[in-house]
């Protein structure tokens, strides 16, 4: 089956390191969804407006696998366990197909580049394709009670996070919270072993923001 | 972007009519999702035992339209109202994907046909390819507080279903919950008006189903 790109997204992600593992665990983060030209048509959105939530199904760009790993390693799992690709989200799957919940912020329905979508959230690479935009519908779609195997064991590896003053005015006032709350997802790679030494960078909002991180305490060494 | 099946789901559906029109409304149904030769590998399954439900994403087969039409009409909606494609489920969208979140039933890491995972309440007809089969999350799908928009007004159309045990006797036993849910839901195409003479028809598991509807209530009036 070949699909195309219906709209691209833009968000503050520039670069694959660094982008929190599921949507909606850095909620401050602002995505902008434009559409190709040939479905740049308001009514394409009419009554998108009464939702909260959509489903982005986008393309992992990166990612691209031309041999079947039936199993890989989630991050976060003792003893570098490994999961069948089916029980994971991992990006290395036969159809490099994300699926992502996101929180509507606002719909600009006729801009320059006819209709936006703002949304909340957003765990997409910059410049991201995105090949359906489906709404959210909490009678089908919200499973109060189900159960999240073994991602749900993964236990509570948040960061606190040090952001010095001086470092953190130099992200733009509107990124600040969101700078905050990547860092605190703790964008190491997964593979990282606890070295205090060790300065890793994250480029967000166009700024590169190194960082070193001693245990369940990330601190912010230099931002430019 | 060339995207190719990884398994189909066969189930109790065999005619698009009467498919219900979104998962899990019809919870009883049991579908069977049989893997592509090459990802017969029960590796690919491993920790999907410890999750409820799945997302699986699968094609329109039969809903494949070349022109793009920014608005449909939704079922249900009072006076035919239209709404942007990207704000419902229809199947009439530019990439013909579905999404549908459904309740595992079982498992069977290695039947003669590799692993068949059992699931319940898929809304798909039988034979759909899929293309990527995730886990569920509830830490990051189930948005307990979103707003549903205009799928949130259509009221409460769900029939009560008078079904002579004569009749009923003819489906097998295992599929008679499952086809009174599906009567309930009203397979009437969205367009029909209130006709208590009109007859119509259902297949469901391997069964034609006759029934009229008179308001809110449905009468079968031939299984065959």
């Amino acid at each position: 089956m070949e699909i195309s790109p219906i709209a691209h997204i833009f968000t503050e992600f520039s670069d694959k390191f660094g982008i929190p593992r599921q949507s909606g665990l850095a909620k401050d983060t602002i995505g902008r969804i434009v559409f190709e030209p040939e479905y740049r048509n308001p009514d394409a959105l009419k009554g998108l407006d009464g939702f909260s939530h959509i489903w982005l199904i986008w393309e992992f760009t990166e990612c691209h696998t031309d041999e079947f790993k039936a199993s890989v390693r989630p991050p976060r799992l003792p003893n570098n366990s490994h999961m069948g690709v089916f029980a994971t989200r991992s990006p290395y799957r036969p159809n490099a197909l994300g699926l992502s919940s996101v929180e509507i912020a606002d719909i600009s329905p006729d801009s320059d580049e006819g209709p936006i979508i703002y949304v909340k959230g957003a765990d997409i690479l910059s410049g991201t394709p995105i090949y359906d935009i489906k709404p959210y519908l909490p009678y089908a779609d919200c499973h109060i009670d189900a159960k999240g195997g073994f991602a749900e064991n993964v236990g509570d590896y948040r960061l606190k996070v040090h952001f010095p003053d001086d470092y953190l005015s130099r992200i733009p006032e509107e990124n600040r919270s969101a700078a905050v709350e990547v860092l605190a997802e703790d964008p190491r790679p997964s593979y990282a072993k606890n070295d205090p030494e060790k300065v890793y960078g994250l480029t967000f909002a166009g700024h590169n923001i190194k960082f070193s991180v001693n245990y369940k305490n990330l601190y912010v060494v230099d931002v430019f």
